[in-house]
């Protein structure tokens, strides 16, 4: 949680943090300033001490709306900056940052790097940055003990933002599904009513006007993949190719709040009209694995654990994992889930880098999303709920919907 | 154009450059690759050689749409690396790097950094791989000489596609319009047929979900601002401002394809009803300095001469601007315009600190949009369009749409 901040920062012997880039669709600035249409801006925390947000003068009621500190970039006048620089922009960039962390007060200590933006730039500002102010060293974390570990806790707040997502994403889910399942067929194809055959760019084009309609943003678009492509984890499908029949469906929707705010992350596998034998052994198998494994979730568990476990039970089922052949492009290829929030991937994560600080605790939101991949057979299933830790200490699914597989046609 | 880019490279004495981050949304690495759902990937391009994609194993089908040579990254086993580093991710990703860099044939040199990725774990990353590879240099730059630079001159597919946009975009501007026209008022306010105020939110609405129905994204959001926050140039408007008569509404809108693809830039001003004498006043300035300069635009000029043009222009016309007064926040505030293509603000850039490389070309798409803003007297008023230069050398405006002020209502 946000009040964790500076004891986070104490804790990595990190004197400030400079967030650096958009207001919007940039998760730390987000986090920090509550959202709001910044083209650039930067800020500046210093341990112990409020933030200060810097903005540009045109978007100064976008800045106050953050409650923060702000400061206009006009303070730092570029031309001045420009002229004792001989009209390079590299250093004037970096003269005025020196500027404003003096008067931030941090002019010797660590600086952590945050925010999302154009790296050749920054990293050639901050290079100079470092040669004119050698007091201050600048870092960066992978993983980050400060920023995106606070990030995990959840407050009551941010959770019904993130399950009012839910809703719309699960809403938006039963409309595609309504509508397959209200067309009609022709041979092994989905058609239209003017009988042309129903294809994945149409389906791609309800969802993502079925989520304007209810206020949702789908920025890293969707998956909607059929067949062999379905057995290729992170396919998108292709927009041309037509519906058929009985073939494995992979759907995986991750919309966010309009203007980059927080993430949903939800998968079903479906089948049109009936599905083959062998593709009701495998959507069984990762069914059985989904049950198991959220019927062992426990507060203050570490994620990674439940990798191992969900390795060792498709191990059981006969299937081959990564774990066994790390280049394995069939059987269980992916990790079991990972944190949710600002970022559609977040701590904690539950791969083997994952570390032992990575645990589901209290407040924590996370996706449970087993799956198993055939590309060769033609064929891929995967299950995926959010999932959290709520105020008592329990796993709870976010939002229920649904888990069947086949879709009845009329 | 894509074919400058080992030319601007030499010219720059750049050896390589490394592009990072995802797929879309993240301008350098669609412009090299075509744009895909790429979660995270790097591209290595040396100079004179083709460009180098890494991806993960589950995204290989759309690695493979790029038509560039791809490697995927179970070739650099990031298990083995972390045991060589004790478990440190940051340094097993820089040995990661300096192996794909070294399988590259770049192992001297200057590296130019790109692509739009979180800061503080590159910086971290890149820092270490500076020290385990002292032959490499790494640099960024502003203005860039090379990608952007190449960037500013579009194809004619990438004309077709921003004229595209332009379509869609001006169509859900007008769709915008009737609507507005075809509501009751109330007094001084616009209702909808159960009586309750149009607001701003309401409208937003509107504009996401005819944006999504037409197959475009709008991850910058919209400003619809009125009255006093029209007379701010980057004030987004609030969401549950009613929307009342004779007030100054500043719409400026900018949507992108699908995925992170081409943007369109374009705004208009209306009052709903009727115009008071002031703002009729001010938006005939702004329309006649729009008007003046648009007939002075010549193949070749560097664009910010008609900066210092605009400038003159109001100031003639009695304004205050940030020429003579740098920190004024009334009259003309802002520069006259900018290029516009996978980034909504791109070279060519008009304003003080622009180069003068930064020429009204062949295949230049840039924006035009003079504005004249009165915070304190509550208005605000800017007409922009988007231009290119054609095949024949010929300014032309992209997409043609009326640039009346009043909305007539009913």
């Amino acid at each position: 949680m946000k009040n964790e901040i500076d004891a986070l920062m104490q804790a990595s012997h990190v004197d400030a943090l400079l967030v650096v880039g958009a207001g919007q669709h940039n998760p730390a600035m987000v986090y920090l300033t509550g959202g709001g249409h910044l083209t650039n801006a930067d800020l500046i925390k210093k341990q112990g001490e409020t933030a200060v947000l810097f903005h540009g003068s045109m978007e100064r009621d976008e800045a106050a709306k953050s409650g923060l500190t702000t400061r206009c970039y006009d303070l730092y006048p570029m031309q001045e900056y420009l002229k004792e620089t001989n009209g390079n922009q590299i250093e004037a960039a970096a003269l005025r940052y020196a500027r404003m962390f003096a008067d931030c007060g941090v002019t010797t200590g660590t600086v952590a790097l945050y925010g999302s933006t154009e790296l050749g730039t920054k990293f050639a500002i901050l290079s100079h940055l470092q040669k004119i102010m050698p007091g201050l060293s600048f870092t960066g974390f992978s993983p980050d003990p400060i920023l995106m570990t606070a990030m995990m806790t959840k407050s009551s707040a941010e959770l019904a933002r993130i399950r009012k997502m839910g809703q719309i994403t699960t809403g938006v889910v039963g409309r595609v599904r309504d509508f397959l399942a209200g067309q009609n067929t022709q041979g092994e194809t989905l058609v239209n009513p003017d009988g042309s055959p129903v294809t994945i760019g149409q389906v791609k084009g309800k969802i993502n006007l079925w989520l304007a309609e209810a206020g949702a943003e789908n920025p890293e678009n969707t998956i909607f993949a059929i067949g062999r492509d379905a057995g290729i984890p992170h396919s998108q499908g292709n927009n041309d190719d037509p519906l058929t029949l009985g073939k494995t469906i992979v759907f995986d929707i991750f919309p966010c709040e309009t203007g980059g705010g927080y993430y949903y992350d939800f998968t079903r596998t479906w089948c049109l009209g009936y599905a083959p034998d062998d593709v009701l052994k495998l959507y069984a198998d990762v069914k059985q694995v989904y049950a198991a494994v959220t019927a062992e979730l426990k507060e203050n568990a570490v994620f990674k654990t439940y990798q191992t476990r969900t390795n060792e039970l498709f191990e059981a089922q006969g299937h081959p994992t990564m774990r066994i052949d790390p280049a394995t492009q069939e059987g269980y290829v992916h990790s079991l889930g990972h944190g949710l929030g600002l970022r559609v991937h977040e701590m904690p994560f539950s791969g083997y880098t994952a570390g032992d600080n990575e645990k589901l605790v209290r407040g924590s939101v996370f996706t449970i999303e087993p799956g198993l991949y055939y590309p060769e057979r033609g064929m891929g299933v995967r299950i995926e709920d959010t999932w959290f830790i709520n105020e008592n200490g329990q796993p709870e699914k976010m939002v229920d919907f649904p888990q069947d597989l086949i879709i009845p046609l009329q």
